[in-house]
């Protein structure tokens, strides 16, 4: 996983069905992390706030444990990390 | 998820079976996203053109949740950004 | 997906028993393409020759739509672009 | 697989249900690897403490053989390099 | 795949179960690949020796086609290239 920083969110209306009723959040990784300063869309499942740092999961990681089997996306905020 | 723009498409005649029938768009990563302005080529089901903004998913993610399971991608535009 | 160009293709006699009767071609990553310039392997299930350009599906989406869910490979040339 | 050292861990109360009983340990990529000097969160089910020089094992790989195949992770330790 | 050249191995006794028996092999990306002159370790299930030029699956086409399914591995020597 990637340690990031929630620093905004993106608008889809026009989506896969699939993706309907998720949130994308713009997640930008943290110094000394691998691919740092670069950012990601990273869905949200626990109710992440902007500034908050957080547990990014990539790839098919993003899909289980949280009933998204068929949702086509490739990372997910899986943690909010304490302050 | 990475941001970018649809910047072009690609033509294959001779392709795998399982390809028929899909779009190969070139989407050019957005800024400050991750690979910042390189691009890739995905397959877009939900009817994107050039110069849209999109959202792409990677991986295996991009052949679920839309039929897509045994189709030879690796990426695939699952929404258009609002402006 | 990304497009790359034919260039070689390398030999390998001793190899997976699940491997025998694939080809191996050696394919040069598209300018302005991830990767731009940098070689990588894929397996060849098209009959591409070397000069053409081709599309090249990577990880998992390399082994379906084939027949080769149980064949080690980790890209695949799907479709050669036309000119 | 890379090889890694354990630097250090991070906490996180708000997460993933299924990430619950997990410890996150943050591994610095060894001199010479792939990603070399950068840091990724890697799942610890083999007791790893800091400074030991670990094999963490990424993407898929990090959820099978261990019983944890609906927990949402992309990276985890899974054995201790000897001296 | 890549290409790589064999040039050490590393021992890891407290180790993953599913892992026990497994021969882990440093490999060196060769010259003008993805990642030239980075390392990554693989198992090896074919015999492949130090010094020698092998061809490496990663990701899930690690465990594929060798009864290694619940391996938790994302990289392995899957042919050794002829001279």
């Amino acid at each position: 996983m990637l340690m990031g920083k929630v620093v905004g969110s993106v608008i889809s209306t026009r989506k896969s069905d699939a993706l309907v009723g998720n949130k994308f959040m713009i997640v930008e990784v943290c110094e000394s992390m691998k691919s740092e300063g670069q950012r990601l869309i990273a869905i949200d499942k626990i109710g992440a706030g902007i500034g908050e740092c957080v547990l990014v999961a990539q790839g098919s990681a993003a899909r289980v444990g949280s009933g998204m089997e068929n949702v086509p996306v490739d990372a997910a905020i899986v943690g909010i990390i304490d302050d």
